[in-house]
């Protein structure tokens, strides 16, 4: 036997990198702790007939699939198995998944537990997604995903705690970000307005592109994708829309006033930017058509945040959605959710140097090991160390000196102390600091204190 | 569509559960940590190379397969796929597996990394692990290890630290437990002597059930498993030891202190002690010989813990193996490890009713929404007590009072803020106590210090 590596797409997390992980995942947590999000946990798996038909076709393929255990083929008839079809077969022989997101089983629970739930419902979910995509640089196969929901509530206070929240759980991470909202009533009613309804997407994704190919090629674009020269010419002014928010109103208002579902979207951004307006966020928040993003999911307010200072897409999403359970028979529970995308935020923290001092912090000390007799000694402080907080270890071998201090370095140990026979007549430690390599004897009680003060 | 539940053997986990085994999992990481274990995670896929034969024909039975996405059909023969084989088709069409434990990733990732880690390495890692067991009453198929090893030392001083650890969790979740202790060594010492090295198991498992069966029918039990007569005469001895550690071991000398393993294992034994010795314990500590765990791992000492207040089996295990990564290239790593039962642990304290209250809190305070007049009002206020780390909501909706004051009972919210036309006028809250009913109207820097102070 040889070491076998670990399957494409996946990581082990070293303590060091791990340290910076939770740094993250714990900032989040406490600020969802703070708004009223209360924790939950799902199950890796899912049965297959909770995942399948929940994420498109594409989706389906990118399951990862968990063979059943025991015969699996006793359930298969020879003439199934001589048809090779993989996508047939694959139903029959397996019928548990790894879970694909965290939202379709956050809206299983919620079905499943409806009697026992009390609404709205908010809860935070961390932990991890399986996706069989094909891996490159920053997407993996294995990834954890931080989402935050509330259902059962359509009020827009939910959308202004979303805003809110990532304000905070930035300004938390000393990260300077912008936050795009946009409302998929909006886009309906733009796409209503304009005669061509099923196109919201083209349009999104062709006013973004306005500032990179300019005006004439977007033009372009819009009539490949089906739009007639009428429909192109009455888009014109949303794609030449500029101007602070209530110039952006104001003209939206004209132009998708009369739909209904336009009347609502614009009613929808009032309210949440009147109540954004009552607060003052670090984060630069601003109403962005262009915004697109998940459409066939969301249906009112919808979110993306951009770093500032790094080059990187999306770090955090999200939207509301007026049906989340009821593919699992739950009607009518309105909700609105954000997930941090906390692969992205690594990178951007890492780029930027932002890791604070403390995250990168390991063990406090390292006690040397010069033989049974420095051990007798260096016991009880160990323990007395251990039992004030103190994250220390004693070499556990009287190896030489220098190997326990490359040991202590190797493992970024700030601190080493030294026990010899000098230490133990005199009743004291010493202790060095590796940094500035400066040394000083000190008494039990000192040197627990220059650690716990 | 309709709801489908969860696949059988695993869990949901909704948030007052989950908060209680935070407070496991935090009290076991708080120890580790101090006692200078780095945290490490590993994916929750392994290559099936790395899992299978690792633990016995039984354990690669209950490996969860994943089946290989795309066609997984391609590299399978129609002769193979007619034969019908379950295992054979299963390592065609699966390369991957769900882990099985932590311990064989761990030793994966130490033989995979072996040239950045700076032994002695202590790590420790807290994640749910798979198994295709029959799922029954305390079995599950995912369920959370808790491990903490320490490889590439053999000092003793780490099952000292063993020890320490167990003790210091359990006192810290205030659990009365007793720790038995015993060495392989030992074992394999006295089945060499009595002339039958390869029935340790046995004997072992004889000795165990010599209070509930007696003398006579252990006797039987072990001429039933091949020990000839003289052998079953020879062991009596040990089958009747009795008395303090020191008459114990004086027995043990006598008995087996002929043989090389044994004389290792009573040098090993009166090390540990010794410096058990040094410490006093909340944990009842003692030698165990019946006690027999893992036998073909472990090759020095073993460990495990049960609770001395409730009828529970082990809720700790662990012990010393001489090679855990030989499997994976790497020879001669002695290592030590641990690993918390938080399953059991988790009935033990919910049993004693000894779940402190501060793990179930949830949401400190719920402020009503009287309409959009007391909603200006309050967020402010809401902000301000967020910020202060309360975890505080604003009821979304403008509902009955007493639809929101249920919802503050369904969700244990202790404290309700009402503000109402008479606070906007006084420039104050009013904030009930819902246990006692009390109400008491305060001003907004008096709101925040009585839950901040």
């Amino acid at each position: 036997f040889m070491a076998t590596g670990i399957p494409k797409g996946t990581r082990d997390f070293a303590p060091k990198v791990l340290a910076k992980r939770n740094y993250i995942f714990d900032t989040i947590k406490e600020v969802y702790r703070r708004y009223g999000f209360q924790p939950l946990e799902t199950p890796a798996m899912e049965n297959l007939s909770t995942l399948t038909g929940k994420y498109g076709d594409e989706g389906d393929k990118l399951l990862f699939r968990i063979l059943n255990s025991g015969d699996f083929l006793s359930g298969v008839t020879d003439t199934e198995l001589a048809q090779k079809e993989a996508v047939k077969l694959s139903s029959k022989i397996c019928e548990k998944g790894l879970r694909y997101d965290l939202t379709v089983p956050f809206a299983r629970y919620v079905a499943d537990n409806r009697g026992e739930i009390a609404f709205p419902f908010k809860r935070y979910q961390i932990q991890p997604v399986w996706r069989a995509d094909r891996p490159q640089k920053g997407r993996y196969r294995e990834f954890y995903q931080c989402d935050a929901d509330v259902v059962g509530s359509d009020s827009l206070l939910n959308e202004l705690e979303i805003v809110q929240m990532i304000d905070d759980v930035f300004s938390d991470l000393d990260l300077r970000v912008a936050v795009k909202i946009n409302n998929r009533k909006l886009l309906a009613g733009i796409a209503e307005r304009i005669g061509f309804p099923d196109k919201i997407v083209d349009i999104t994704v062709a006013i973004d592109k306005l500032d990179k190919i300019g005006a004439e090629n977007v033009y372009k674009e819009l009539a490949e994708r089906g739009l007639t020269a009428q429909a192109i010419k009455d888009l014109e002014p949303i794609l030449n829309i500029k101007g602070n928010f209530a110039e952006k109103m104001e003209l939206l208002r004209n132009f998708v006033g009369e739909t209904e579902i336009g009347k609502r979207g614009i009613a929808e951004v009032e309210t949440l930017f009147g109540y954004l307006d009552m607060f003052s966020f670090k984060a630069e928040i601003e109403l962005d058509l262009t915004l697109a993003r998940g459409l066939n999911y969301y249906t009112g307010a919808i979110f993306e945040v951009k770093s500032l200072e790094a080059q990187m897409g999306s770090i955090c999403g999200g939207g509301r959605y007026d049906d989340l359970t009821g593919i699992f028979g739950l009607k009518d529970m309105s909700g609105v959710g954000i997930s941090f995308g906390a692969d992205r935020i690594f990178d951007v923290l890492e780029q930027l140097g932002k890791f604070p001092e403390k995250t990168l912090k390991g063990i406090d000390v390292l006690i040397t090991n010069f033989g049974e007799k420095e051990v007798a000694y260096a016991l009880p402080v160990l323990k007395k160390m251990r039992d004030s907080g103190i994250s220390a270890v004693l070499y556990p071998d009287s190896s030489k000196l220098k190997k326990q201090m490359k040991y202590a370095d190797d493992n970024s140990i700030p601190y080493v102390v030294l026990v010899g026979d000098k230490e133990i007549e005199n009743k004291t430690f010493t202790l060095k600091n590796m940094l500035s390599g400066e040394q000083q004897e000190v008494s039990e009680s000192a040197l627990i204190s220059i650690f716990t003060e």
